[in-house]
């Protein structure tokens, strides 16, 4: 009974997967966010550098991954990928579940995948330092990872109300030798535009972008850094689903249904992706199902249209499903997943039908994460909890219909830093936020109208 | 250049390793905490399945360990050995270093390696509950991961002053399903009796114990399960040695050095007592050092005397380096090091000369922490940075000697719970405590005078 299939390390698959070039309709381009125009590898410049931005208009399917990242990649990659033989046994029925488990990379989480390639393209790009944002602190600890490694300086702007309630992100970070803020700051035009209409603010993710994007802007050393929505780095993560493939091949499965969580839209990508291209092959044909919260429900409720990164107009403007670049959705704790718009890759499969969604409150998905551990002895992050409460429903139904379901999942990070959730679970203090439609069409009033 | 090197699972050791057969001298016996006569197997069953009462009186070098601990293994181990090319890299110098680690575990530690097996058994002897102490939380969260598994219940009694400081450890053992109490507690007549002295004690492990003990001594469901100290939980973490000689075999290296930090003496019996044997045999012959901390310093400050493990005195008397029983150290961040005892069998060694022992203050490790954080990408926790500390001091003396010193270590977890430490240590807050003889000689004069 093999629990845990182990990815020997000589096959670390060499290449990331760009699905671009494999869609069966190009996605809609990138535009300009003054002149609304398509912008070109020059526009982005400031931001990143040329190697990724390379990446971005790659007609490549598959892009070599540098020896210096694999070399990273290895102190933790190939990750595991478990068959979850005692929660089927739990739930009972014909079921067989499979998880693919990214928290043992050292900072507990997918992020690394991304934020290793790129510091490695910023250094050898002679970039000083790079600045970001983060949400939980999951990517924020990822790229000061990433940054110590390759010798670059690392700046953190962190949404204020998770630097104060996550005092272990803000040391985990600074152990790693990076500087970091809370966001809105005084560090910026834009924070300190926001601190002036409302001192008070607790921030947010598209805030904490704009300052950091302000600050690659506008300072010739630095660049600009995230870590989930562009397609760069949901190529990184499709690290995640090439390794899977191999592993299910090991014990010769195919996966029926593949379940993963989506705020930004990077781990699921990182899983799905080289299944995605699989089934448009026709080589498999499973459902694929992204799994957003109930508070922050872009694929479910969002329209599919042009809009914003951040709260400050910054970025270019690029067509996904969105709530509105002004939304903030309410404090649940799946900070990762509390985001105003979906990975324009990931709407753009919505949008053609090859994936579906469905939005989950976080009470539901805590006490599937609750269930999960004990069985499987691994405490999932608040993230791929929304995964699990799916992957435990899709089973039951298995269970119901008596269908042989293969379902396959990532856990895309273990819920260590996040024990205060769950003692908030236990003590009945989580609330499942209801999502007024008024706030949703408050938001996207604020969105232009862009015609593409 | 192989940074990880990786055992394929099917190397996963089949045996533990008993080193009492192989040691030049037998260890002293266990006395009766009543008649200090010496105790045997009979006296033990109330507190323990006879599975494992057995293995502490085993003649056998080896005991196989059961395919249902195995499975359980399996799902992170084997674990990884790195050579620390980027730490080397950084002091610079001759020395090669290679770390074994632990922190790759569900619950971030060494601690389930004892813990599955002390769950199987006792599940297999038909118990139904575990009670046990916890400092710092590693050793209850591990129980709790274990006892999920195997379908028992667990009982925590997790020091006061930890309980209020540490709340995830504590929602962590609860979403295993453990029950946990502050110790001292109202739920034992030892924890009453401390309470009705002094209502605001912190407590201590040695309270805790006491405690955790009575419940087993007096119920007759419920057996005692401990994470330290005892002959066979040694012997469980023998699997990290086991495993760690066929990795340095796999790249033809032999230590010179080898560095463990050592509170009650898990970790470091793990890794150190298969080189132990294969020094005791002339095949290899390494320093091995227990690095223990300034504030808790048993195997450099105690004396070698009868001692009982818990505060209470409800634990049978062991010859071993020990502070006192009543001793209860300084607040130091690394929990898992404050004990006022050193295993019997590494006080034996020590007693040998076989291993050598450093005792090092706080700031220092936490020091080398941050160091080898920012180089290798991993924090390690307040326990193993004892050993970080000891192995860049012996890196460095490689370096002014030019010796091609071969240096290993257990990195036996993750720092993941302790970023509020490592946030005192960037504050200048830790505070490294002087430790009057007196404290030692007021807690000694307390210990009973036993021959033997």
């Amino acid at each position: 009974m093999a629990t845990k299939i182990v990815l020997p390390e000589a096959e670390l698959p060499t290449h990331w997967y760009n699905i671009v070039p494999d869609l069966p309709s190009p996605p809609p381009p990138v535009l300009h966010p003054g002149t609304h125009e398509p912008i070109g590898p020059d526009d982005l410049a400031p931001l990143f550098p040329m190697d990724l931005i390379l990446q971005l208009v790659s007609e490549d399917s598959y892009i070599e991954i540098p020896e210096e990242v694999r070399e990273v990649y290895r102190l933790w990659r190939p990750t595991p990928l478990y068959r979850a033989h005692r929660l089927e046994a739990l739930i009972g029925g014909p079921a067989r579940i499979y998880y693919k488990y990214e928290g043992v990379s050292p900072v507990g989480s997918h992020k690394p995948n991304t934020a290793v390639p790129q510091a490695y393209y910023n250094a050898k790009a002679g970039v000083k330092k790079l600045a970001t944002e983060t949400g939980a602190g999951q990517w924020g600890s990822a790229l000061a990872f990433a940054c110590s490694l390759f010798g670059l300086d690392c700046e953190v702007y962190m949404v204020r109300a998770s630097y104060d309630q996550k005092p272990s992100r803000k040391a985990m970070i600074e152990t790693f030798g990076a500087t970091i803020h809370p966001s809105p700051s005084n560090n910026t035009q834009y924070g300190r535009s926001v601190l002036e209409e409302d001192p008070d603010t607790p921030g947010s993710l598209g805030i904490a972008i704009s300052e950091a994007v302000e600050v690659a802007a506008t300072n010739e050393d630095v660049k600009y850094s995230l870590g989930s929505v562009l397609d760069f780095v949901l190529m990184h993560q499709t690290i995640i689903g090439e390794e899977t493939l191999r592993q299910l091949a090991m014990v010769d499965e195919t996966p029926d249904v593949i379940i993963g969580c989506a705020g930004g839209g990077s781990n699921f990508s990182g899983l799905v992706f080289p299944f995605v291209r699989e089934k448009l092959a026709g080589r498999m044909d499973p459902v694929i199902r992204a799994v957003e919260p109930a508070a922050a429900p872009s694929l479910t409720r969002g329209s599919y249209q042009f809009d914003f990164g951040d709260t400050g107009q910054m970025t270019p403007l690029v067509k996904m499903h969105t709530l509105g670049h002004p939304f903030i959705p309410d404090p649940i704790h799946a900070g990762g997943l509390r985001y105003h718009g979906m990975a324009p890759l990931v709407s753009h499969l919505h949008e053609l039908g090859i994936i579906e969604a469905e939005a989950l409150h976080q009470t539901e998905t805590f006490a599937s994460a609750v269930k999960f551990a004990k069985a499987e002895g691994i405490i999932p992050g608040p993230e791929p909890a929304h995964a699990v409460a799916s992957v435990m429903t899709e089973a039951e139904k298995a269970k119901e219909s008596g269908e042989e379901k293969v379902i396959l999942f990532n856990l895309s990070g273990h819920g260590h830093f996040d024990m205060a959730a769950y003692q908030a679970f236990f003590n009945d203090e989580l609330v499942d936020y209801e999502l007024p439609e008024e706030r949703i069409t408050e938001a996207m009033a604020k969105v232009p109208v862009v015609s593409g």
